[in-house]
């Protein structure tokens, strides 16, 4: 795999839009160009290198480009979240990844505007209502790297604690094109593998090893500067693809590149991703009301 | 219990320092006042209005005064730390508190730098002998009104996981005086128990609950408003220091005062606290690689 | 002087309520206390420490209490700032204080908010009527400590450059009271005298030396501890003012206080009048465009 | 000119080798690759598009490798810098660019840590020898979009009032290499041409305009992706440099990227920068002191 995609929908296009055992539909709403790909088995899933599954793809205007989404936007990423959630009990939100490299701090960023409301409980809770909202638990996982700890081991563990009915993660993902990042969304059922690599034993976590759903959240951040080289010659020579990688990583170190707006398009894409959320969560509160409770 | 405190050390002061149980000595080492203070029974702990166990206090030059500790002072505070850990295995570091307040951001600054080492492992790691390090992990576990969990809950199904042969937890502290504030490190084998009060359901981490030595290290970030007003009259009057507690907090809510300068306090507490955890737990490393490590 | 206060309103309150040429109104609009106190002659100026001129104080609810404060509270606040500016031309804004000092950083964070357009011409600007903004040019101007430069030195220098009609200065105070920080905010016409005194030569800044209105817009967010314990024993023996405050500051440092919530008061304040300077510059705009101009 | 670059030594690379009226040397210092560039007449200035002047390349290992470059490195550094200072009299610093855009925050993050001593004088300063530190006044500029002010407005302001005998101005820079990223510094005398573009009327910062040396300092933080593509296809061809460009910025906005780990790469060039600079101006005080002074 010379070209590397967190996205489906680019796998897709890389390694075959006819593979059996894929489906595929595409809508328009609310000026979002939605897409909903289905892995249906394993074999498709290795043909395109991704976990079985549901892949939503929501492409919408540069985040970038205005200050904040108009809430008929905010309500179909919502509704795509709500298909996958469980429709009551808790739900463990948790954002992955570093909060100081900027591209990698959408997980952390977007969690931290989430609500969290399972602690309350009492009087003046019941009082106010409160208490009917629905159980949502956040946790930013940190990276292996500074906890010592695997994001799964860390997750397996709070989950046997507090039991939710279904996880949400957040990630930054990585895409094969500048054009795609700060203007699409991933959603998935497929579970995660969180870390690149730190050794083999990743605790992988999905509904099969959970028994309840896991659903990713993503806004693709980076791209590989060789796999934005192999793209631009459009080659499938493999010579080629050597040769192009070692121009573009002469250290022998791979180049991933982020755009010069990082902070502006984390900004912007956490908190679309927290109001989306949060309103799938709590369809019975207003949009407006939501904003206020997360600064 | 008009005045608030979290130091031992002025529990001390305000409750007697003749009580029965409690043993006390005092020692001057690198322009360091160290106070030795245990407290042998639970009825002495009742009279001070703390746990039983033993509580460690140093007081040093104002720290936002020098841009870094001498490496002398650091190496007698890792000391103190040092005696009140097991001798090997894993330990899990703790920051308690709120990144996003200031003056209650000391425990997740501090853990922030505190070397992670529980993950090192395979043929790199052994050929540089990184293996060889003192396993070690670190979280911050956030705030319950951010995350919905409680920090005891946390701690303990991360402690279930990872079983770790002892746990040091940092947190900010509560002074009844202006003039203890960013000079004073207090530490314990005491045990947690955080929040100021989510229910009354809180999850207790010591020694007795948990099987493995809790400790806790702290710097007082904050005074209360009603407690300086009430030092300030010295009066035992509950009446006066009614008064004065309505004088100050004229709208009911008690207000907690901390320095201007507190953002550089923090900034030079949670390095201190971070560098002398690192060489206590990994005392072979020079304090200048140990630096260089943590930036 | 032995208790501290930039607040007209105390001074008032501290050194007499009967000065002769002190005129002095209130007012309630949108649940905001407003006091008008004019300042007529030097010799009143000298009895209340404070500069000649009009000082306008509103008292809100606490900004921490909400997410942000109804527009019609805006509307009343901008309407206080555009009487005492030109009805056109330039203004210069400057945010004074010290961005990484959190209770001093509600210049530098205010004047981060504010729309500057002096830039905007061209073909582009006319065609979207951009070019008919009112002309606003903003600056931080740092802390002498961290530049080299008077604050007084700085501003003279870019106003004979760039000659605005007025000049806005926004700067953090200091209060008598607890109760009044992040509820209170002062707008004064009566100029700046920056800095508490690096030598003798610093620059005044006043309609008078500089032939514009020099207005000034404040919250205070820190108290003396010393003027906090004088004042609660309501003293005027100089005897004990003095013994107090060596009580308070031991080191003989003079401790000056903030709130715990310091982050959030500043992010409220500083919004706040973000919204209010700009609304009274920009008075044919509405205040939600505003806002998503802001960010 | 369809390839983008802010270093004299790539304009060579592109532009020829063998221009008439370029001298170019190179050395080899404490495991720097040192090249100067001298750009005798405007003509070969023309032929690279570049002003005339002296460009100073300094290539060293990737700064985010290390925590900190040995102390002998920042000397050959200092040295550079020095030599085109002259040897006493008040040195302004202008750190360039924008705080809240990571890539763009070079100007401003150096700027922070370089001491400002201008202020410094009165009996404690003669005491202490503090007096006798050589003159130095430092400027954050903002940007021109923030600020509505031009930066060489701003700073032909400032240069009037101060009366500097040199400017140093340290901005971000664009490469045309990803490699070139984080361990290359450029440090010229050629002056600064401030702003991508407000208008045509900006105003130039040279020794021939202000009469006194205009140092500028810069690190590669950014890459067009349009260059980076007509490089690997190393094409003369302008019609397959065209359709380059326009694959890389499907959008027909120039697509800018930076490493992931900027974050990383900034706080590490702006501390050698700063730490340089301040051994430039104070050459009798040791690095050590220089870096606890800085924090």
């Amino acid at each position: 795999m010379e070209r590397r995609t967190d996205l489906a929908l680019e796998a897709r296009e890389l390694f075959g839009e006819d593979i059996k055992g894929v489906a595929f539909e595409e809508e328009e709403r609310e000026n979002i160009h939605i897409t909903r790909l289905k892995i249906k088995n394993d074999q498709a899933g290795r043909q395109l290198n991704k976990e079985k599954g549901t892949y939503i793809t929501l492409e919408l205007p540069p985040l970038t480009d205005s200050f904040r989404e108009p809430d008929e936007r905010i309500k179909v990423i919502s509704e795509e979240i709500r298909k996958l959630l469980p429709v009551n009990g808790l739900v463990l939100i948790a954002g992955l990844g570093n909060m100081e490299i900027t591209p990698d701090a959408l997980g952390p960023k977007s969690a931290g505007r989430i609500l969290a409301t399972r602690h309350i409980k009492g009087d003046i809770a019941s009082a106010t209502g409160l208490d009917k909202l629905r159980p949502v638990a956040v946790v930013a996982t940190g990276v292996t790297g500074k906890t010592g700890i695997e994001t799964g081991e860390y997750l397996m563990s709070l989950i046997k604690k507090i039991k939710p009915n279904a996880v949400i993660a957040i990630d930054a993902l990585a895409s094969r094109r500048l054009s795609r990042l700060g203007c699409t969304l991933q959603i998935s059922n497929t579970g995660i593998s969180p870390g690149a690599g730190v050794g083999n034993n990743r605790t992988k976590l999905t509904q099969e090893t959970l028994g309840i759903p896991v659903i990713g959240i993503g806004v693709p951040t980076v791209v590989e500067a060789s796999t934005l080289a192999i793209d631009l010659f459009d080659t499938e020579d493999i010579r080629l693809s050597r040769k192009l990688r070692s121009m573009v990583n002469p250290s022998g170190r791979q180049m991933v590149v982020t755009p010069k707006e990082i902070d502006l398009l984390i900004n912007r894409a956490s908190e679309l991703i927290a109001l989306s959320v949060n309103y799938a969560l709590h369809p019975d509160l207003a949009i407006s009301d939501l904003l206020s409770l997360m600064y």
